[in-house]
Parts: structure tokens; C-alpha cells; sequence
């Protein structure tokens, strides 16, 4: 069935200078250079099949060549669980930091190949799947406590009812979105009633504000755009893990007036406890808590949905070990009726994570109820399929893969440090690198 | 006041093949090469002062040169912080993984240059501290609803109370330790008898059993351990991260009637909650859970404590962000009075960890009770200034520094993959590396 043996990886690192123009900017990342380890599985099929994974930030590659990709997915899990296991590696880690990052990395690569293999874009291939083989994807290691194999099936099982008319309805109508990119905490006010102009034409209802540095001028933001919008379109707030547990509980209540539907990373994403008494406090007033994209893995979202700590889980599609973890991540979510609102952003985060969240929505929640994706506009172009946001909706992509594949120019320009983008700013900056 | 400015960093990847003889063995490690990023901080004292710093497998430098001592210790705090929350850094992270064995290995540097210039072993440095002075180290962000810096510094102040008598009395008897020698997974039961008669003749009274891989090995295990060292000596029990948290309470019930003091991390070092209900269902046979090695930061501790998970406190003294962060830990540990029994071993822990857990107990908790550090036999020869063991007791180390100075020779040999004995192997091996 398969098509070539794997027969080499390569890692790239590329990376965007998007600091210079503060996209990205929050309380707690002043200047972030967008980055992607960059992972391609090459095959010796005849058409030249490769697999393209990225995961934002750092890689690095693992002994996966010399498998044909049938030995990977035939035993998905087990492949996770060597590559989460190894036993030389899980010290720096285990699930969590650079390693779990390269996991996901290599693993994105894997799915790219196989939903290329089967000439499909990956959210068709998972909804093509049956309940058995998307389990035997899952390492359900350490939250069987929360949830077993047999009520994950019975989840997906039930997810079979209506289904082919909530894959008509993506394709008709895509995914909700709201969007990121009108208020980074760097944007000057003039920027910000600009951008939240030209998105209110643009069809977007529901929009994120950075918060966290600063109270006095949180609520000079978070008026101006609660104005902007109107009283019916939707607000959220990101603060971007900047406060102490009874901080944020504090300044997040000077904020309530705004009416904002969530109150993102209000603390540590390692805390657990803290995030429920946040919820707990904030409850009354009719805020959520989210958090999520600096959740390292399934324990982390296990403990958070045992405590009751989030309204709102933010998975991200590259710090979750790939699909495989995040599938284990959106069935948890499911069992305990949380819903699921993807971070994206980053570099190809939008990219990847459409195909969980459409695939989430007609296989697993079945529900848009409170549910939207999270979308930024920079840095889709150097992809060969970019997203396609239609009235502020996440149109399924129809090309196969992983949307992972970066196209081959700017992988060349803005590899790190010999792309002439690089060469260019380290030169500026009178920086010299090996 | 310094003698010098800080004029470079190197890192060297110093490995040692332990797995050749299955030391270090356990249910999540078959054969691991226990490794050493290994940090010296050079400056231009004409003496050729120097500090080196070591974290427990992986090291990476970072942009701390051209600063001298005084800069960094006289706001450490801030130094802290900057390390962990650089912008470009901190998304692999945050405070945990690969950037923050990094930050530790940096800093431990940090610590040892300061002892070494004030001509003191680490822990008198610290015994002759002002709480003032110790609390400036410490980055209380995210624990301050557990612990704040005012309740710190009465946890402090409370602390000189008797600290000259327990100062006397760790030099005369040393700190009592536990040794994990003898019962590696993978030795056979003639190697752990063995072991133990002369762990027994040379005085030790405390042992700790690995566990988890099969119930029935474990169960003939132990008994062999427990008739060995009688009813009298303290048995610990280590799963290494083997189970799910309901076969963690089954399977350590079924090795109930060996009396072990502690079942250590039976489960994922990220499931706080799991960790809870594997205390609460094991306190009534009288067994205690343990965990900290692989507790990526002072958040997690914080919890564990918060939700009574934990009857004993594991901190590593390399991966919790150097002294600094283990410093918050101990009187975190204090407040909830729950005992402090370090993770050591590895390479360098044992070395490291007797300095903290020594001032942990003329200092802060001043009790011996239900307390002891681990300690384990190998490698100490590759330091300049090895631990010395006593009739089963860390006796304080009288050398200026943190006794994080490997022997040239050692570094020149050991180091990954241009070392002799590495050259050795891996040409056996059959391995062509760069």
C-alpha cells in the first residue's frame, strides 16, 4: 500500500524577522522572530512523495528513516511511545520542552505523508477514519484516569451521527474564526482602531486584545475596541501569562465592563490549581478562563478539565506531540464538555490546526457552540497552500496533506543563519555567525 | 569587590557509558549514559578564578558573558529571570525542558564562582547569608498565592534559632543518606544480594528497591531486600513514572506488607492531581508518595504541596533553575511542612545536592525527622572534590565552590564525541559522527 520507502530527513530552521515590526508583541514576548523547525521526509517513490512537518520554534531530527510509512502507522501509538520513550532522550523532557516540540515536529511530517499518500487533505483523511484506527493513533498513557479507551470510542461512535451533513456544512460555510491580529500589545491606539476598521469590513465579529502590561492602559484598549465593535461582537482578552494568581483575579474584575468572553493565560500554564481559582473568581462575573498553547501535553489538559480550571481549551497543533496527542486532547475535552478553541498564529499554525479543529467539529463535538478558531494574517504566503478565510471562517483545504509544505523560496531566504534574510539583518546588526 | 570581570562561557558534552554495565537501570530507562553538560565561567582574576557549573545531561550557553559577579549577584533575582524568560527562548519552555537544565547548568556556574570568591563551600555561603540577602535570589512570580516573600523571610528569621549548634552538628555527623545502589532494575538477584550484605557492613540503613516493571519480579524482589536488611531498616520503593494512577494504587497495595516508607513517582511527574489521589488512597497502609526529580519548576512543587500530594519533597538540584529556584522550594516545602528528600545521583548530584540539603537544615527546616538525600556510588571519581560518605552521612564539603569542578582529564575524555573512551565505543559501534 505504500508508496516508497522513507528514506531521508532533513530540518531546516527558518525563521521570520516579524519583530521588527512588533507583530507579535504581548507582555510577556516584547520581539518574537516567528521560527519553524522545518522537517521534510523524503521517500524514494518515483514521484518524489515527501512529507512536510514544521513545528513552531525548534526541531530537531530523531531516528525515524528506514521505515516505510505502513511500520509507522500500523503501530501509530507505539511510534508515538518511541519517540516520546527513548530512553537516552525523555530526561530533558519527558512531554514537554525542545524534545516534545521536535516530537511533534517529525510526527507532523509523518501525518503530511500519509494524508498525502491517500490523496486527501488530513481533516478528510481523520473523518475518513473508523473509531478503531484513530484510537490505535492515541497513547492513552497516563489519563486513563480521566479517559479510558472504551469511553473514547463510544464518544467517536456517537460522533457518527450526522456527520456527513456537518462535512457539508464545513464545506459550505468553514469554521468561525476571530482574529488576533488588530491589537498586539505593541500596536499604537492609531494602529489599533485602524486595523479593528478594516477587519469590522472584512466580516470579522469577534476579536482578541493582549493585555497585562499595564491596567491603566488595558482599559484605554479594551474600551476603544469594545466601542469600536459594538456591544454584540465578541471580545477576549490574552495576557499572555503575566500575572500572579490573585492578580489576575484582581485586574481581570477592573476589566469585567468590557464584557470580554475569556480571560486568556492568566498565569503560569504550568498552573493547574491557580487556573480554578481564577475560574472559580471570575465565574460570577461571566469570564471564562482559556489557556492551552503553552500547554505541554495530555496531563497538563487532563488535570485542567479534573480541576474545572478552563471554560476554554486552546490546544496548539505543534506543542501537543502532533495529531496523535491532540487527538486524545479534544476527546478528553468532549467527555467533559469543555469546548475546544484552537490557538494559532505563530508560523503555520493556522496552516495545520484547521484540519483538527473541522475535523473536531464533524467527527468528535459535533457543535459550534461557543467554538472559534483562533487566526492571525502574517506569514501565511510563504506556504504552498495558505489558509482561505471566507467571512471570517476556516474554508477546508482541499489540497492533500497537512497544508505543512513551505514553498522552497522561502525556506531558502529565511533559513537560519545563511538565508540572504538573515545575512542581511546579521550583517545590519554587525553580527557575525559560524 | 569581585575579583575579575566574567570574560567567557564554554560548554562541554561530557557523557559517561553507564549503560554498558545496566547501572542506573530502572522501569523508564533501560540503559541510560548518564551525561553532563558541563559549564565553566572564565574570568580575567589573574589567580584563574573560575566557576563551573554542570546540569544533568544537557547544556546550551547563553548570552552572560561580559558582565562581572557583583552585576549579577547584586540583582540575582533579576539575572533569574532574564535567563528564564528571554523572549526568544522562553516558548520552548517555559521553565521547563532542555532551556531550563540550561539555565540551571548556567547558573550553578554562577554559584560556584561566588563561593570559590568568597572562599567558601556553597552551603556556608549560604548558612551565612542574611535572609535579606537569601530571599533577593529567589523569583517568587507564580508562587506568591503558596508562599510570599514576607512569609519566607519569618520562615527565615525563625531559622537562626539554633543554626550555630546544627552548623556544629553537621560537621561532626553529616547528613544522613539512603543508597540506590544496591537495586537497580536490571541487576540480577545475586547482584542485589550481594550488594546489600556490604551496603549492610559498611552502615547503611536505608535503601531504596526500583519497581514497576512486573508485579511479580517486584514482589520477590523485595522480599529478598526486606529479609536482607531486616525490619528495622528503611525500604523505598521507585516506579520511575511507570504507572497509570489506578494501577499505581494497586500495584504498590500488592508490595504493602514490606513496610516501604515511600512509593516514588508512580506516575506522570506532570499529574499533580493523579499524584493527590495515589496519596490519599495509600496513606492508610502507611506509604507515603515521593516525586521531584523530574518537576520541572517551583510551580509544580507549589501545587503538589497545595493539593497534599506528596508526604516527601524530591528536588533536583539540576533541573530546578540552580539555587535560586530551589531556594523557593525549601521554604515552600517549610510552610507545608512536608520533609525534603533530594534527588541525587546521576552525575554531579550527589555533589551538588548535599550543599542545599545541608543549609536546608541548618537554615530553614532544622528537623532531621522522616529526612534524608539520596546517594548513589558512581562517578564521583571525575570530580576534584568528591563527596565523602560516613557511616552513611554526607559530611559538609570544606572546598570553596559547589564542588561542580570535574577533573581536567575526565572532561578531556569523557567529552561527546571527541573523547577517547567515546572514539573507543563508538568506532565498537560502528558509528561515524562528525
Amino acid at each position: 500500500m505504500s508508496r516508497g520507502r522513507i528514506t531521508g530527513l532533513t530540518v531546516s530552521d527558518v525563521r521570520f524577522p516579524t519583530s521588527l515590526a512588533r507583530h507579535g508583541s504581548d507582555a510577556m514576548h516584547p520581539d518574537p522572530d516567528y521560527s519553524a523547525a522545518y522537517v521534510v521526509i523524503e521517500t524514494d517513490a518515483p514521484d518524489g512523495l515527501k512529507g512536510c512537518g514544521l513545528t513552531f520554534t525548534l526541531g530537531k531530527g530523531t531516528e525515524v528513516v528506514d521505515k516505510d510509512l505502513d511500520e509507522i502507522i500500523s503501530n501509530f501509538r507505539g511510534f508515538y511511545r518511541q519517540l516520546t520513550s527513548d530512553g537516552q532522550l525523555r530526561w530533558i523532557g519527558p512531554e514537554k520542552g525542545a524534545v516534545h516540540l521536535a516530537t511533534a515536529a517529525i510526527l507532523n511530517a509523518v501525518w503530511d505523508l500519509w494524508a498525502k499518500q491517500e490523496g486527501k487533505p488530513l481533516w478528510k483523511l481523520l473523518v475518513d477514519m473508523d473509531p478503531k484506527q484513530l484510537l490505535s493513533c492515541i497513547d492513552f498513557r497516563y489519563i486513563t484516569d480521566a479517559l479510558t479507551e472504551e469511553e473514547a470510542y463510544t464518544i467517536l461512535q456517537n460522533g457518527l451521527v450526522g456527520k456527513k451533513e456537518r462535512e457539508e456544512q464545513m464545506l459550505k460555510h468553514g469554521y468561525p474564526a476571530y482574529t488576533t491580529s488588530c491589537a498586539w500589545l505593541g500596536y499604537t491606539d492609531q494602529q489599533l482602531k485602524q486595523l479593528c476598521t478594516e477587519a469590522l469590513k472584512d466580516g470579522w465579529t469577534r476579536f482578541k486584545v493582549k493585555v497585562g502590561a499595564n491596567l491603566q492602559d488595558d482599559i484605554r484598549r479594551c474600551k476603544l475596541v469594545r466601542e469600536m465593535i459594538g456591544p454584540e461582537n465578541i471580545l477576549m482578552l490574552d495576557a499572555n501569562q503575566r500575572w500572579e494568581v490573585e492578580e489576575a483575579i484582581e485586574w481581570v474584575a477592573k476589566l469585567a465592563e468590557f464584557k470580554p468572553l475569556w480571560i486568556e493565560e492568566p498565569t503560569s500554564p504550568d498552573d493547574i490549581l491557580g487556573h480554578a481559582t481564577i475560574s472559580k473568581a471570575l465565574a460570577p462575573l461571566g469570564i471564562g478562563v482559556a489557556t492551552g498553547e503553552q500547554c505541554h501535553n495530555r496531563v497538563i489538559f487532563k488535570q485542567l478539565l479534573q480541576a474545572q480550571a478552563l471554560s476554554f481549551v486552546q490546544v496548539d497543533s505543534c506543542r501537543l506531540g502532533s495529531v496523535n496527542e491532540n487527538l486524545s486532547v479534544f476527546l478528553m475535552a468532549k467527555k467533559f464538555q469543555i469546548p475546544v478553541c484552537p490557538h494559532a498564529g505563530g508560523v503555520g499554525l493556522c496552516e495545520l490546526v484547521q484540519h483538527l479543529i473541522i475535523f473536531d467539529y464533524i467527527s468528535i463535538s459535533g457543535s459550534l457552540k461557543n467554538r472559534m478558531c483562533e487566526y492571525m494574517d502574517h506569514l501565511h504566503e510563504h506556504f504552498k497552500n495558505p489558509v482561505v478565510i471566507v467571512n471570517a471562517s476556516y474554508i477546508p483545504p482541499q489540497a492533500a496533506g497537512y497544508s505543512t509544505e513551505m514553498k522552497d523560496d522561502s525556506v531558502r531566504k529565511y533559513q537560519f543563519p545563511q538565508g540572504e534574510v538573515w545575512q542581511k539583518l546579521l550583517s545590519e546588526r554587525n553580527i557575525q555567525l559560524k
